[in-house]
């Protein structure tokens, strides 16, 4: 058994503490509210989500924040029903630095992949996203 | 009726031509390869291929080709059963730029949303792709 | 022309009395509100529905209740956009004796495949269902 | 390069008009909304779905109407959470002719592959769309 | 509880027979295919796809052969992986008379709606077919 | 920040350690399978499968073995496109205690909500596992 490193091992902080962090950089209310939807039901996804999804994955070094939201932005909008991630991770876009015609580009870009229907989906939640912030 | 105007309108070149120009930009083989293997069943798809995809939407301004490529392999990624598409389009992520190791960190950014299957398998096609181009 | 006979084949109850049953023995309501909400525009696929997918396949033996309710949650998860069927299904997995934890546990263990969106959505119906039965 | 004309081209018609034409066809009311919907957040897009989905495919020869709207509605009803796109082409489908029984039966005919949660979900619509005109 | 009639019920053939039959006409040496590859691991399945698929579903009235075979492939290429049962009923569209042009542009049809690799795809299964066939 | 703790942390043995231990359990070779495949191109999701998927999801408490492999094979069934799981997660299935009959019940009951192309491909797999067991 051979146990390799991931390339985000920092010392002296736990992969929650970096999860949390890093959700709180992308959207500083996100991580109370995935706490709190799921406190009742199962908080240990709530943990995962924080541990796996940020402290893990998202804490990788290899790309930048911006490069990883227009992924996760592409990878939401192509599987379809994820508004709700969809409307974090929009969100999140934006906090960390894109500007919104990049994040309509970025679901535009999907279009000859996944088809209209999704993409139509997905830019009524970036609309939503921007209105709240009153972009546009 | 009103019509709006695309962001790429360029004058004096055709969407064929600007697709055409954007594809042999992001792999000098792939448009000839997909113009061969539509030619006897349904050229025009390979017309459509070459106009929409990369003559109206891949040349769109407001992201650059690294990003568009991302996208694009997270879109593939997501939806599984794409690996001609997943092949072409980690070949035109390194011919315009992106690192080795920024493709596969893309793929990866995919775990959390789309789960490890479809991870694994894209990963699969990477290799071949690194392979045949003697990277790693 | 060689007709293979389906192990559920009982002796004097039509595929329709069964499924039917079955569907009474997994939420007594379920059944009833199936054919209200087809009666004028689709009553044979409400037919089916207890025919094939109760009468046919959930009556077969070599899976008890309970592993059969695990395995039609999981698929459900999967396959996302299936709010209805999956409050049906939860609450049938209660009436059929799994514990609320097994449930949670079932959508949970599909983290790792479908990713991280479709099981918070999942749970977000289990929540929904757990909330009415006072259960939590 | 060598540039296959589609089998639609028509001579002193834009790819736009063509596809409005069309649209209009289908529905009097639909292209006016989705360019009101997409006009803040993304108007390419509106007219990409006019250009490309209604003026270079729907307009293709080789099939007839019914037909077009028959494998449209297939379509949707297959890759799920598509209702506002299914909504628009069940209308478009009575109004180039589809009787509502063969709208009905369309959806049906897609449970052996998508299983039912799918067409329980679509008929849902179809009875919305039915409702609305007076149907049933 | 209260039976409906499917709208197929014929007096003196079961629903393996007419479904055997049904398939028989769509392609005479499929059902064959069909017995002898789930024999070993699932003859019940086999059974199912006939009496279900065959003898309920695609025996319905209301919609002709060739109908049904444009809306099956259009179901079989928007949920992509399917080309066992792309090829069946790509050869089932032509046995009932479909020609093959119409055959490729149901496929293009799906384009807008599924996107490009979903399409490619199922072409390359038609282009099988179709050589299989000295189409072309 | 309040940080929960999973259900599964025991004293003493890391994440990686019960993973890998939970994977020798399932199928005492798959671990180094995964190892080797992702070792040139993407060592740490390997470790991330055997932390995340393994260590932490799979060794849950609440849920059995049996269970969990029923509930696995039924999410790769119905997202497709998945025969390299399928395949580890039958094997496992077997290793851990369930009937061959019990895995084709799981599988087929997935058809009512999955269709069945998804579970026709499955079976495909099953039988060749079968087959390398000696099962049949």
């Amino acid at each position: 058994m051979q146990e390799h490193q991931g390339n985000t091992q920092q010392e002296g902080q736990s992969r929650y503490e970096r999860g949390w962090r890093r959700l709180q950089d992308l959207d500083s209310q996100a991580g109370q509210r995935v706490l709190e939807t799921l406190q009742d039901i199962a908080p240990d996804l709530a943990t995962y989500i924080i541990e796996f999804t940020f402290g893990d994955i998202h804490s990788r070094s290899g790309l930048d924040l911006k490069q990883r939201q227009l992924i996760i932005i592409a990878t939401l909008v192509s599987q379809g029903d994820s508004e709700a991630q969809l409307e974090l991770h929009i969100n999140a876009g934006l906090n960390v630095g894109l500007e919104a015609q990049e994040i309509v580009e970025a679901v535009m870009q999907c279009v000859p992949f996944t088809g209209f229907p999704r993409v139509f989906n997905a830019l009524g939640v970036v609309k939503r996203v921007f209105d709240k912030r009153n972009i546009l």
